[in-house]
């Protein structure tokens, strides 16, 4: 029976405010990404975040961003690369005490907003993330956007990679996520997410725009939890791959 | 030959900002307690540190505070106790990852300011930062006021005690450290500093006001570097132990 | 036709969260208190409020705090009086440039969270608050909690004050509000809080537990809407002052 | 007597962190840009600059800033135009409420680092300042750097604007600020410093690589205090101006 992972955004509260919601999505998923305190995240929500994820059986990574809580890691700031790599190997540490505190065992790590979509084309911040991965702790795996830069810099850091789709994202021809404001660049139904990620794992590899197939390993689907329809369209994807017969697992190996 | 270890805070500074002279101090101490980004310290800085006292043979320590930037950890802010040990998962996790990143390694952890002061003689917050320590990483050792809760504490979580003496602080009758506000709180005399150091160290206790002495043991003597006047006291204090036959050496082992 | 204010927190998010429904309390409050960027409320957030507000006619005063994003102002620092006074005038003046910006203007100041707490029975923090309203802008109306420290300092400062009363909460019997922790301090059926606002309306008073009369004039009285029943309640509120005569209006002349 | 007016940056610390020496610069500079939270400065060390640059006759303006601590404002964060003007009012109003509360009054604003770069060629930046301080406070001056595109947004905002050169600087021939990182763009030699100033006064112009001359009304020299040697520089630079006739005044009315 082959296996998949499905992957998201969790524990993207802060202080007071909470976004998304963490428990129906650690139902879903096999692999959550928390974030560390710099684009969301603090001590109290990760560990809850942690240890939730723990008891349900879900691999957890580090979830790392440009220092910007005002801008929820979505905004590109003007900092060098090792600038860059010293607030990821920050994070990742960060990450890694606290799943100790809370029981569990940082497995992974994955570039979010601003900082995911520069290292998708962007060699240099790619090797940043990589390069600081490596030297904190070898032996986590990067959940890289497939057919990345990312992807690329982590194999010459000799990192395990794990390769990531989007199930409700479309790809330009060039293989890249298209922009968030394009027409079309987010899908929204249901049937049509489904419908797609079951003939890229198919067919072993991303389709874009035009119907082009542009083959890579496929470890792991990202969706997403944001909103309640988002959680019914995850919940969606998981039965429909499992009716399919992929068994949903983590690509990283258990704890 | 007997040793002792000589402590300071070092990476006190945060982006533009700077405070004290480390390059100077990692001259004169053994082990360095390194701000972890919630009173002072940034990935850049903090990495600068970690490799500076690696290759000064310095032994680096988590300096863990109240997250206060705007405070510089000097406030108290009503946290639970859980939620103060959950901030100091965080930090630790984050000093061991910098430090990881720089070639280094956290030995030890150490409460700063107002953190410090509350975990003197308030047992709830001793155990939180006990707990802390000894759930992320039991191997390192806990940085304690001679005397204090945080002693008590972290021997009842098995962690490994260093008892610390300030060298320009006085001490009430009962062995607290004299609130700063106070006259003769702090003294800044390097004559006065010695003497009471060496007088310490040969007595094997804490000297209070009325020549009281307090036995303890004493692992570590604390001093200051945020002024070139301190330096100057901290190399002078250096030179007098050395003279007087102490070997300075780091309480933890070497990485 | 007798008038009353109805006030309300507004303005709560802060960069991509959110918290309350603002739309729906601006059709039932004729005052908004605004935050100001130092528990929640960003410029984004806040221009959007202070717009909303202006095309709804409702008044707004800034809502100042501790600086405290992370613990949403809920937590004390231990910060001197003028230090807490000098924060108080940049949100202050921050709240003004704003809401000129978006073309409406501040026409009160309120403590929020474990600031306003604080203030009730502490004088000079309550002193602190008011000099900090009269020195930046004394035509500015203070909205204090009835009976407490605050009406008393905001009267020595000369500024005028607003009474207010919680139309959910508990009083002790010498008119304190009962801590939130307590049994029964917040009150949940709507039913109970109209009937026990119109009796503090028509009694000219606070009713504290052991239904003990504290007269004081009451300008104001205070709901909530950080959740869909708490916005029920608060319209229910609304709904039944009407019914019973009162005219909903500002305490604050219209800009 | 011919007058010029001499501005620096004031008030450039945060929490415990100091930078430049204020005392000292207030004796050379008859107008201070006062730094307001988002970049450096806090409530207190705000306060603290309103009230000495008060006692010593020196005018005010509001530094502002893209909201950037860790960065000291010198990094470009990707935020959207209406998002920066939005942050300009907000600071504007934080300025003016501290000022007021200082027994000051803001006369101006300028705009600080990665943020004043940007708005010297880019005509959105450049107009959503000029906006900001225009919807605020249309009687405030917007200090701008000479020939650039903040001179032509402010006019266009009917501001009154003083047009701002840079002592230490080199410009390009185009009339540009040579970007910090070529060599010679900053001047390091008192007496050249002096020699390129009086004579830009004397032509009326900028004086750029290759000697060529671009004409420009000349309000006010920007001069720097955050080294010794800077705030020598700058004692220098106002005692060789007024040994050439020149008187050295604010370019705002005093209050």
């Amino acid at each position: 029976m082959p296996t998949i992972d499905l992957n998201a955004d969790l524990g993207e509260g802060f202080g007071a405010w909470r976004m998304g919601d963490d428990p129906a999505m650690l139902r879903v998923v096999s692999s959550a990404n928390i974030a560390c305190g710099f684009h969301a995240g603090d001590p109290d929500i990760m560990t809850d975040c942690f240890a939730r994820a723990g008891q349900a059986g879900v691999a957890v990574g580090a979830h790392v961003s440009f220092p910007d809580l005002a801008g929820f890691g979505r905004r590109v700031i003007s900092m060098s690369a090792p600038q860059i790599e010293r607030c990821i190997a920050y994070q990742l540490g960060a990450a890694q005490g606290v799943a100790a505190y809370a029981g569990h065992r940082i497995a992974f790590v994955k570039a979010h907003g601003a900082l995911a979509n520069l290292a998708e084309r962007d060699r240099e911040i790619a090797e940043a993330i990589a390069r600081a991965v490596a030297t904190v702790d070898s032996s986590l795996i990067l959940l890289a956007i497939a057919l990345s830069e990312q992807v690329a810099a982590g194999e010459r850091a000799n990192l395990r990679v794990a390769h990531e789709i989007f199930a409700d994202r479309a790809y330009t021809r060039d293989g890249r996520l298209a922009p968030r404001a394009q027409k079309g660049a987010v899908l929204h139904e249901t049937d049509k997410v489904i419908e797609r990620s079951l003939r890229m794992l198919a067919e072993g590899g991303v389709i874009t725009r035009g119907e082009r197939l542009l083959p890579t390993p496929i470890d792991s689907i990202c969706v997403h939890g944001d909103t309640p329809r988002a959680v019914e369209m995850a919940g969606g994807l998981r039965a429909a791959l499992e009716a399919a017969g992929w068994n949903i697992r983590a690509f990283s190996p258990p704890p």
